[in-house]
């Protein structure tokens, strides 16, 4: 008698005939004339539940089986055999059936076999992966993070766990959240009357990170292929569909790159993930084409079949004046982007994935390297048709004395920003990388229309989890 | 020309006679009488730099390469050929030599070609990668950190990405870090003068994890087995060398598991980690082996190559109590073990890795099941010769009345617990998990002796970085 996993059962690797044990929840239960119980039992392992037929001898206690209702824990062993029923191969011929916790007031169970509103399954979000939907969700987050590792892995980089505490606000990139062990009722003060950072966990002003990647190029300069992939976090107050407060990023960044070999990685990154989802978790998005998105596995192939058009900035935007197209923010070099702008260029004007690069300079960040022309950086954005900007990327200003009139220029102190500069001072070479919220792929791959049900645990607008 | 790694260059796989290019900083630089510069290039790929040997007249501007220094950034591009000089196999001869970027005033440049305390090391954390030791540890890193997603998908798991902003302090262990986005001069206030958390970000107030497991049991219960690797933060005032404010902790777990089956998997987890560090860095295992700890290579593979050993709790405390060692503190049934107990019965008494299962149910979580004797829990740690307990982990109370019993006996309120609750509610099944904290197992493979040294980015004591 051996344990294995629905997705095992089913799969055809074990011989049919063999007595296995299965263990996992009830998704539906229906009993026929003859006495016959029909169990389905999901364990999470793959979208399909596998069937136990369970006779009225099965058990001694016939009842127990009986009371058996949806979201009921239990191992079942029997049989593995052929089935008779459609759209499975494999069913439990049951010989026991052991139950391990029945659902309480099974009336109310909020799970039930039914379709159910997102916002309902986010008020139970510790049941929800009990669903059809948010298991593949689960199990399609899981895929792409670990191809994450993997490609990258594969490709040379070194994962880099740059800190989630920060005393800098790196990018200046919004609200960030502060981070104390001061009693707030009883703020020490100094002699001047302003709140005693010294006597604060670090001894200073502490936030939470809003990017590892001037944490990471330190690594770059060193081990030459590098990433961060961890949780970042923005304190912005926009309960939109599209932003959460807690996220995760993936950030690579490569030695001696420039903006083409950075495109290069971002196509060959992206097209890996999607690879890994199409071949790994065909169940679960043969379900987000039936009833998500019809085209979830389509768009997939698509972008992985061509390569990625590559459009200078200053080209793009003569396209977009020149479309026709009438657009509600109107076009002009040294505009940023809007999302109509971007959808336009992927979805219309190419029809695929498209790298704009090189952008005018005042609309992008400081470390970003400026070009020959005086006007742009080596900035780049893919847009993929159906949600526009998937990553932000540029080559980073290598040159110190760039790089300190660019500090100035946005009014920081280079001062401040010590240890960023020493890179520059010791060994520079050219390096580039990119950035990549990875909920919002997650949402493209899903075909979900609100970043909540990208998470494990959705936060309800306005309060933390739960 | 192909653009190759150090590692590539290096590894036999790339026919002598070839011509390449390899990128990179100068680790050493040295010239002969002849006139030949010899300039060992590092890029971070692998342990080892690869030398390659410069005539003058390799470049238009002899002065460049005269004026290498160690940590230069350059470009080197030429023929691939058998090394003549001892312990390397490969070396270049080179045709052309770009430098990216000279070392700015040489003489006061942090990472000298020669050993530096640790101390010093991380006053310049963004430049110690570019060491032996700390690029060696940052490999490692990598290897162990991606051996955990490997092996733990290979086995069925899937990793779920638990909140770490939480309202909830799971475990009551150690100080929370608070997170606000409250103007601390200005703090707004309720009409009886308390401070108004409803105006915070979240609506209420907020914290830094401790632990993802709560969470990760109601992924449990959905998808059979799952993990949590993250970073979490015990906001502890413990300048130590063995506590962070900020470390990576994996928690995996497991649905229809007891206590046997978690020290199984904690067993096999740990040896495929080790497994995959001796397969995949040979190299830098060799470099602690021989710079650091003697034993570094030896000791992972005892710990691979035995099965561990199983104690009881109870059993543990005899052998203690009989044994005839003098312990700083006194040894009865109840006691929390301390580190010279568990390295006593790891070191001496057993000799190998051991697991301690079924402690006394007053000194473990309320989470933990409570056993038949009604005086223990099913609680286990792991504890390794040369460090104490590596791993701490429980069957978990997956029976709503004893789960409601131990809250009340610990002082929570049964009723800020509900989706906990639910949990048990509605289709129970034995769980179980355990947590390890990853650079104290970093420390240990290592053999570094401050756990600062296991994170890219240390803090100062009492400061956040850099």
């Amino acid at each position: 008698m051996a344990v294995v996993s629905v997705k095992q059962a089913l799969s055809g690797s074990i011989e049919a005939g063999s007595v296995v044990t299965v263990r996992g929840w009830v998704r539906t239960i229906r009993e026929s004339k003859g006495g016959l119980s029909f169990v389905n039992v999901t364990d999470g392992s793959c979208f399909d539940p596998i069937q136990a037929v369970v006779t009225d001898k099965v058990t001694n206690d016939e009842n127990e089986v009986k009371h058996l209702t949806t979201g009921a824990g239990l191992i079942v062993t029997g049989t593995l055999v052929p089935s008779q029923g459609k759209g499975q191969r494999f069913e439990i011929q049951a010989d026991t059936v052991e139950v391990t916790g029945f659902v309480e007031d099974p009336l109310t169970y909020p799970i039930q076999p039914k379709p159910h509103t997102m916002e309902f399954l986010r008020e139970v979000a510790h049941l929800r992966p009990r669903t059809n939907l948010f298991g593949a969700v689960t199990r399609v987050r899981h895929t792409m993070m670990t191809a994450i590792h993997r490609w990258l892995t594969e490709q040379g980089f070194f994962w880099i766990n740059t800190p989630i505490i920060t005393t800098s606000d790196a990018e200046g990139a919004g609200d960030m959240f502060r981070l104390s062990t001061l009693d707030l009722a009883n703020l020490p003060r100094t002699p001047d009357g302003k709140i005693d950072f010294r006597k604060d966990f670090f001894g200073r002003e502490a936030f939470l990170t809003v990017s590892g990647q001037l944490n990471v190029e330190a690594y770059c300069l060193a081990m030459s292929k590098v990433y961060t992939f961890g949780p970042t976090f923005r304190a912005e107050n926009s309960n939109t569909a599209r932003h959460l407060a807690e996220f995760w990023m993936v950030e690579p960044e490569i030695a001696f790159a420039d903006l083409n070999d950075n495109a290069d990685c971002a196509e060959g990154f992206l097209k890996a993930i999607f690879k890994a989802v199409l071949e790994e978790r065909a169940d679960d998005m043969a379900f987000f084409a039936e009833r998500v998105a019809p085209d979830a596995i389509t768009r997939l192939e698509n972008f992985i079949a061509q390569p990625f058009e590559r459009i200078d900035y200053t080209d793009a935007i003569e396209i977009l004046k020149n479309c026709g197209q009438k657009f509600e923010f109107p076009v002009a070099w040294g505009i940023d982007l809007q999302t109509e702008h971007e959808r336009y260029l992927a979805e219309k004007h190419v029809g695929r994935p498209v790298v704009v690069m090189n952008y005018p300079e005042q609309i992008k960040a400081f470390y970003m390297r400026l070009n020959d022309d005086g006007k742009t950086v080596a900035a780049m954005d893919v847009l993929a048709p159906g949600i526009g900007e998937i990553i932000g990327g540029a080559q980073r200003e290598e040159r110190l004395d760039y790089l300190d009139r660019r500090m100035v220029q946005f009014g920081l102190d280079p001062a401040t920003y010590g240890w960023y500069r020493d890179l520059r001072r010791y060994g520079t070479v050219p390096h580039a990388g990119f950035g990549l919220g990875f909920e919002r792929l997650l949402v493209y791959v899903c075909g979900l229309s609100n970043i909540r049900d990208a998470i494990p645990f959705p936060r309800a607008a306005g309060t933390a989890e739960f």
